[in-house]
């Protein structure tokens, strides 16, 4: 027997999210059912908004429902400061932190040859011109510990030294919290070459 | 730094559904960010549909998108049986064993004195009814093997025994493929007194 109809859409669409196999659909499709129809209502208006209300902050083309970004746009910002990232969730997990003042940019993605992603593909050149425009200082490169983050981190600070702008990459280490007996040998090595006075 | 109002406000949705907690809900909402627009668009119609054009079958009280529902509409099915289950999940998984050709009744629920549901607040009435209207010989009591199901299955058995028709409960036991060895003591009981001579 099939699902009636309305239930086997809404468990196709369920489907198509990471993670969430075809049981899993089937008892969030049944969960929705259940629910007050005013939560349901606001679901589906709150899918339909994230795509018509964001926009990309022609800044630092972060995903905002505004343009500039709320963050490109406070005056106490430092802006002498840019920290490149991946993706938008990296600028909430910078956020979080609290510690860092400055500007962002979002790349959208790495330099990844193996999948035809080159710098073309990515917000790169939005970030060089951002360099010409602005009193930028320095250029943190804080794509993530990976092949493909190492190689664009590699690839931007090539491009941008020659423009004497100051470039550094976030540290890598041993996670704090972590145990030394199950770090793998690569972040052992980068933690040991990372070593600091005391 | 709180995420724009769009992403915050899925966020939300994504984290009523069960299994979902904030940094699943998250990654989710993100992803739909990065969904393709129809996809998006055909997953809220889904969600509204599903509370907008779903009814409840006036017969069996399962959940269709027409009333009466399809097997309560067939006319190769075998109306001499009913099988009463508390959910409409139960009907779906009961049809893709394909070896039932009766009717079905659901009671939405089971009787839980400790949650405050008794049998006036499930579909216990209407299938009363349908033992009188029509030319059921047997009903098949198909709730679940937990306390609350055994409660309803002995309270609805009770009250349909006196009108005549045969009533029964599916068997426990180990589930094919299960484990003696990992088998808890009661459905370990409950499979010896089912023993069956070969």
């Amino acid at each position: 027997m099939q699902y009636p109809e309305p239930i086997a859409k809404l468990i196709d669409s369920f489907m198509k999210l990471p993670g969430i196999g075809p049981k899993t659909a089937v008892r969030l499709a049944f969960f929705v059912i259940d629910m007050k129809d005013d939560d349901v209502m606001d679901f589906g208006r709150a899918l339909v908004n994230v795509k018509r209300q964001l926009v990309y902050c022609s800044e630092c083309q972060n995903i905002s429902d505004r343009d500039p970004c709320y963050i490109c746009d406070d005056s106490s910002r430092d802006r002498t400061t840019i920290c490149v990232v991946q993706e938008p969730k990296d600028v909430i997990a910078m956020e979080k932190m609290k510690d860092y003042r400055g500007l962002y940019h979002v790349l959208h993605g790495s330099i990844s040859p193996v999948d035809g992603i080159g710098p073309e593909d990515i917000k790169v050149a939005e970030l060089i011109k951002r360099l010409q425009d602005e009193q930028v200082q320095e250029v943190i490169l804080a794509t993530n510990p990976t092949i493909e983050g190492e190689a664009t981190a590699m690839y931007i600070s090539r491009l941008i030294k020659p423009a004497g702008v100051k470039t550094s990459r976030i540290a890598h280490g041993l996670p704090v919290g972590g145990d030394l007996e199950y770090a793998d040998e690569v972040t052992l090595s980068k933690a040991l070459e990372g070593r600091r006075e005391l």
